[in-house]
């Protein structure tokens, strides 16, 4: 696998990377992370060099930049890499570039079509593109209409959710031609400030996905052995720069939008007015295991392996009891969701928002807390500090971090992430554009999941031993309890019980993962084994061996059978 | 596939089976039914006429003998039937039958092995066994000694549980000699009463799997179309002969072991003193379509085919409500599991009984209700009549029957069916004598199901017609709702999304099961399709492909892809 780290250098491109993308192969490797720090608009795709290094290679010299803190990024370059693995080849595509034998347009021509009437053309790069067709389908709503007439790149810059490979794929369909620019009418392009200059030191065990914004797995090897996960190696998943809040003035709102109140509570009030309570809760990224489902088709998203989860002991005020002491009628029938706000936001002012259903928040099984300790200390800057929500049971994306807001509505959270990203699409959409989000319930409780943390893909195991332990986690959301887990080395034809490591929790409550290890002797005659590991829950929901049927665009929650190949030697 | 239908009628053997059993056969059809009306315990297997009808003569024997009210039964007979579908070959086996080659003992002999340490004896019919190693791990403990040195006969007709071809099979297994009858020591054998010759009418169209206890299903076409199954199609499940209960002079009591208060009610109190909730549940046998299971290796219970599962708008008190109005404290640490005592009983007085746990009870979401009307009617006389117990989201076995008495206790239910029975054991279990149920769980919450009521098996479908509609239904236990079923007539390649039909019911208490329907065009050139569909519900669980990972001996919650084959012409 090709990793791709990146630091706040400007203006350096190690790498970038042109050819044309071959669709029909069998695995791809892509970024998918937003580049703020972008100097020079007109140079999307720097030609310096092709990625051309042996995987190996690559590894090793990303862990070594890596190691020095110095690294390597795209300026402004969004690249799909695909992996030949067999023939060690790798080619990619150049989006925006001009293509042959397509007419050129200028400037003054793209900007007369700038509604529906004449049709709604933008320019990219050097692309011209007839969007007229797409406008309705648009994720952000009208938004889209700032555009019409332009080029898009200062205003994918104030919504950088838009540098993502599949964007700029779905752009190229409405390719209509060239752009011929007029360099007489150029104004010099100001430098943009670096968005994510105020991030947080992070860990450098963490296997990093992406730096801006940040996201990285916990190592496998503290998941094998750590029922609570140890802060520095929790899994962060961020969609914006980390807020940097200032605790002696921050003041949480509630608003009910029943009745129009309004209530702040600050830190202080939290901590000391209301009963505290410690819970412990896995979260997981609702994208944990995509990786593999991408093998079975191309799927849109961080490329992550199994270790988009963790556990921690979060302490907090259940936030039912919050709101009761506030006056809240949660029976009240113009409350049907709760929605909670990031102080997070994009250069646009975005902020990252989720909502849950209030009946999750009602419930006497329900458990969501509003947390300000993670491990009985304050909750680290990546996490959510000073106060973030955790909703036990269901999807990272719900638990929002840096709270500063929490709304009781009629109506669900209108952000793009609850709307128009984590929702589950049929099989049989093969890609985002022809999906329809308004007919698809946000996704709430995660399904029964587990995966193998030791030994990893490729490890040694030495025949002398005679034995080998496998190790991992199981967990299934929505409060149910890891009741077995099975594992075998002969492809399910002979499975094995682990042995559970989990907490003790009440019933229908069961918030975090279950640990498990099974010993098996080293088979005679086999220089390679491949381990599986599935699980069942107090549900008695079990995992698909395949991630066939349940594959989906956005490749969500696959929680397909893993498997890890050893060698014997 | 053969089925078996059983009569009032004594004295009468129109089938008895003998021959060896080839284990290693593709398919065996059971009989597991428990025969009370037993005349002759020394002439367990009569041997008048070999089964060798070949299947579809011995459907239409039955069908007219059913018909006419007589039917057949074996006089005592348990019998496994292999049927050989390729060469319609029948074989069966006769347990405690003289084995050549081994040694005869006399009565006298047995009578001497009747404590561990001169080793412990039984005899049945002809068999001699040494149950020493066994005693330990008699499901029904210690009671089995009371059969030390003696004939099991008398103790068997008490616990009729024993009468299945599983039981019979495990004692062969501790086979040590023949018995040597003393005929002078004979008495005559008392004629036993007919336990079941009170059961109620039922409805001709149900599926019999047996007649005493009565248990069958649904038709498919009534599944396909009725998302609330008409009272007299709704499947039944019973364990014992149906109680006839005085509903003047009925009390339901409750116990609380806490404090050992007693409280009863009259079917009056609960229908006229408390509010009355109607809710739509959806009850399923959990061995629901275990027969698929057993296509893949032998498990033990009745093979049901699909619908083992029906829907009823159940109207009664909720039992948190009742037992709050007795003042009970349902936090009270004392209470941990809430028992159903039914009012049927085997002959040896033991009642039906099972439990769940009191967070099920107590949970706001939980549902559980004392109905005393279904489908806004008496509950018929199979269903329950007068009052039953609707544990919605979980196994048919906890939903108890003509419920007597309800316990609040520390421990659960100490019967068979809670402690030994509805439990899933590992894959790795190939056989029940090797269960250790005592470290399982008694399932309750179950898991999501799904399956094709329309076509059926062998239908014939018209090319004239371009196209043709597949129904079915979907299920999910534990409240969670339906949100997709895939069908696909290409095994996968590609998914069609049902339209689906189902009830409108608050997040976390969607009892009842969601029916689907998909439209397909005839594909060309092909002769026959194979029809599957897999479902997916709101905690984001699916089904798995295979039940060859859910495998387990007691062929319980088989939620595996339904498949259907139909011939186009």
């Amino acid at each position: 696998m090709i990793r791709f780290a990146h630091s706040g250098i400007k203006n350096t491109t190690i790498f970038s990377i042109k050819n044309i993308i071959n669709k029909n192969s069998s695995r791809y490797i892509k970024t998918t992370s937003c580049l703020l720090n972008l100097n020079d608009s007109h140079n999307f795709f720097n030609q310096n060099e092709n990625l051309r290094q042996k995987n190996q290679t690559s590894k090793y010299l990303i862990g070594a930049l890596g190691a020095l803190g110095i690294g390597y990024f795209f300026s402004k370059n969004i690249a799909i890499c695909e992996v030949d693995e067999k023939n060690d080849k790798k080619t990619s595509v150049e989006f925006g570039a001009v293509k042959e034998g397509l007419p050129f347009y200028t400037e003054d021509q793209v900007k007369q079509h700038n509604k529906t009437e004449t049709g709604i053309w933008v320019s990219y790069k050097n692309g011209v593109y007839d969007i007229t067709d797409f406008v309705e389908g648009h994720p952000g709503g009208n938004k889209i209409m700032w555009g019409a007439g332009h080029g898009l790149e200062p205003f994918w810059e104030k919504f950088p959710i838009h540098f993502k490979s599949e964007v700029f794929e779905l752009l190229e369909e409405y390719r209509i031609g060239n752009l011929k620019k007029d360099e007489t009418n150029k104004k010099p392009i100001e430098p943009k400030p670096d968005f994510y200059k105020d991030e947080p030191k992070r860990n450098p065990q963490l296997k990093v996905l992406t730096q801006k914004p940040f996201n990285a797995e916990s190592p496998k090897e503290i998941s094998a052995e750590n029922l609570v996960t140890p802060l520095e190696f929790h899994f962060i998943r961020n969609h914006m720069p980390v807020p940097h809040i200032d605790t002696k003035t921050f003041k949480l709102e509630i608003l009910n939008v029943s009745n129009g109140e309004k209530i702040e509570f600050s830190l202080d009030d939290l901590e000391n007015k209301f009963n505290s309570v410690t819970i412990p809760v896995t979260l997981q990224c609702s994208g944990n295991k995509r990786k593999f489902m991408n093998e079975l088709g191309q799927v849109q998203g961080l490329m992550w392996d199994v270790n988009a989860i963790s556990t921690a002991l979060w302490t907090g005020v259940l936030l039912k009891d919050l709101l009761i002491h506030c006056g809240i009628d949660l029976n009240d029938p113009k409350i049907k969701h709760v929605i909670f706000e990031g102080l997070d936001k994009d250069p646009a002012g975005v902020v990252y928002a989720a909502s849950v259903p209030i009946e999750k928040v009602r419930s006497d099984n329900g458990d969501v807390l509003l947390a300000y300790k993670m491990n009985g200390q304050d909750i680290p800057l990546d996490n959510g500090y000073p106060l973030r929500i955790v909703v036990p049971g269901v999807i990272g994306a719900r638990s929002v971090k840096w709270v500063g807001k929490i709304i009781l509505s009629d109506v669900e959270s209108q952000s793009f992430w609850q709307l128009n990203d984590y929702k589950v699409l049929s099989p049989s959409i093969k890609n985002l554009k022809e999906a329809d989000f308004s007919k698809l319930k946000a996704v709430q409780e995660s399904p029964i999941q587990s995966a193998i943390c030791q030994p990893v893909d490729g490890n040694i195991i030495k025949r002398e031993n005679g034995k080998f332990i496998a190790k991992g986690y199981a967990f299934s959301g929505g409060g149910n309890e890891i009741e077995s887990v099975l594992v075998s080395i002969d492809n399910g034809q002979n499975w094995k019980n682990a042995t559970l490591k989990k907490f003790d929790r009440p019933l229908y409550r069961s918030w975090a993962w279950t640990l498990w290890e099974a010993e098996f002797d080293i088979p005679e005659g086999k220089d390679q084994i491949e381990i599986v590991c599935t699980a069942s829950d107090s549900n008695q929901n079990t995992q698909p061996e395949s991630a066939k049927s349940i594959w989906n665009a956005r490749g969500l929650l696959n929680n397909s059978w893993h498997r890890v190949k050893v060698n014997i030697q």
